[in-house]
């Protein structure tokens, strides 16, 4: 639906390997004196005076992404940042990434070009380095795996939260996934009627937190100027309701969360409504947001409470009280991690 | 046709994303006083107290192995093996890996089980710590990427030939792909009889150089022992051929290669004998024999020339006298990479 059909088309294989590699990241520029030496050897080399954090992920095709929405350019800027989450979630400030991208033939070479142009644009805005990786063919479809570093003086666990500290999240929620329901909605759409121009204007918000998702570097930054260090801190990959399991469990704490706090952008909710799913829902197990779940001490609230980005959602309580959500109607129900179960179909 | 008809079948839906990674990683310890924190948080933290290099590579069913003849466990140890192989390269010692796996419904989760106890195996050998990861499913096939990071105080590049240097090789050359060779042959005769019991006997040297490869952790210690910095490095995984024109490229140097001092496997040049296959084109075109392959100064000629693990093969030109193999007949004949290209097919 968003394809050029005027694009040209040159085959991977008249570069070969290494001429591949080469030309793909004949751009990328080294900026952190940390990088001793990039891509172009055995390995990259890299100094650095201080603790550092690692963080890999990958996107495979059909399972991550689906290409008849997905434009190139954003799903390289998207591999990107789904890593940059997770150092930013240890409290680490991104460095170096490394890429690595296994895609079939059907690909040709300016696809590469796309995906690496919008690497390149999230290297530059969130200032990193790339410093290796590998390209290779598949059988079928496309697999970017990314690997992350980042410096960091303070880490931040998710074992740290203590009983009464607050729960905080950045941002709002569940915008990627209404996002995405948009999209699987105009495809069927597309297959029924490939001449209808979908109008997504009332959708921007959302589409972009799937398709051009942020990470929150400027939460890190933030809790920084603001002298708060949480005590511990995860990033949404998978769903709010996922993420409060991962630091009860690894805390041993408990935790009340507060329906009525959950910050929704209008545009989820409309679009909720539209579709008549529920918007809680939603945030809990929608996932992909790349905010920050944290939890803080009470006596740092007043550092945080005049806060646009963040917000006070629950508060822990001793692992036997369990994990609840506390619903506008004041009853509690248990929270259950649904989040991404990729291996059921 | 190693397959056991009888194995267990667990499918990987049963444990669900984290209890599956925690399944998978539960036996992994860490070992290394630089991993602060291992798995189970955003990312690994590390604390190095010197320079560190960082590699990455991917390894993808149908591209670079063939289940059908490579076990599970070793393609699990052989996908830690050739990423560790690059970190030696640099001169470096290996001391953490990430593991990511995309993988398919039809594997149930005693593969996996199998890879990662290939991993294990691996890891405890070279003695690396398993940092973090990523499983996910795969419309399609299996592909594992591992980044590998090991800690150096004098690295060495591809750059840093100088003309006159030696160019010295570890081990001997061309016993992957022969082995490769046999096993495709032996797929072929499994296809028509399956009922065929193959005699592999006087293949086991080159098979294992194909299924289990070995990296070269000896050669950086016993360079170190000898006191010998290599002006420059590179391991062979695409063939002595490619290897030799990167260091030349990179150097900016030239080289002539002797033919005669290529070391070659007795069993090399058997099965080379019975494929009909010329032996020297095997060892510059064949790739994944793991061998260091390095130049060093004619000063250093006396510690390294008794020694079984390490062969003179040619040495440094300047540039502009370029490339050549010197035939056993003394002709000369320009050196032309071929190595892997994957996207030709």
């Amino acid at each position: 639906m968003i394809e050029d059909k005027n694009q040209q088309r040159t085959d991977l294989g008249t570069l070969g390997e290494f001429g591949l590699i080469d030309h793909l990241t004949k751009n990328f520029k080294i900026n952190h004196e940390s990088t001793v030496k990039g891509i172009g050897d055995d390995a990259a080399v890299l100094d650095f005076k201080k603790k550092i954090v690692v963080t890999t992920d990958l996107l495979v095709e059909g399972v991550h992404f689906d290409l008849s929405y997905m434009p190139l350019k954003h799903l390289g800027y998207k591999s990107v940042i789904v890593n940059l989450s997770d150092v930013f979630a240890m409290n680490a400030t991104a460095t170096q990434i490394t890429v690595s991208i296994a895609v079939s033939n059907r690909f040709p070479l300016e696809a590469l070009e796309e995906i690496y142009a919008g690497i390149e644009t999230a290297a530059k805005i969130y200032n990193i380095d790339v410093i290796g990786g590998d390209t290779t063919s598949s059988n079928k479809g496309l697999l970017i795996s990314v690997t992350a570093l980042g410096e960091v003086d303070n880490e931040v666990y998710r074992s740290g939260a203590k009983p009464n500290d607050l729960l905080v999240v950045s941002g709002d929620l569940g915008g990627a996934y209404m996002g995405l329901q948009v999209l699987e909605r105009e495809k069927e759409v597309f297959k029924v009627n490939p001449n209808n121009q979908p109008d997504l204007d009332a959708y921007t918000y959302i589409i972009e937190r799937q398709l051009k998702p942020e990470a929150r570097k400027d939460i890190v930054k933030l809790l920084k100027d603001l002298d708060v260090k949480p005590t511990s801190m995860i990033d949404i990959s998978d769903g709010l309701s996922s993420e409060i399991m991962h630091i009860c469990k690894q805390s041993k704490v408990g935790c009340d969360l507060y329906e009525a706090k959950i910050p929704l952008d209008p545009q989820v909710i409309s679009t909720c409504e539209e579709f008549n799913i529920d918007s809680t829902t939603v945030a809990l197990n929608g996932g992909e947001d790349y905010e920050l779940l944290m939890t803080i001490s009470q006596e740092d609230y007043p550092k945080i409470k005049a806060n646009p980005n963040l917000t006070v959602i629950g508060y822990m309580t001793e692992s036997s009280a369990g994990m609840h959500l506390v619903t506008r109607a004041e009853t509690k129900i248990p929270i259950k991690a649904q989040g991404w179960k990729n291996f059921d179909e």
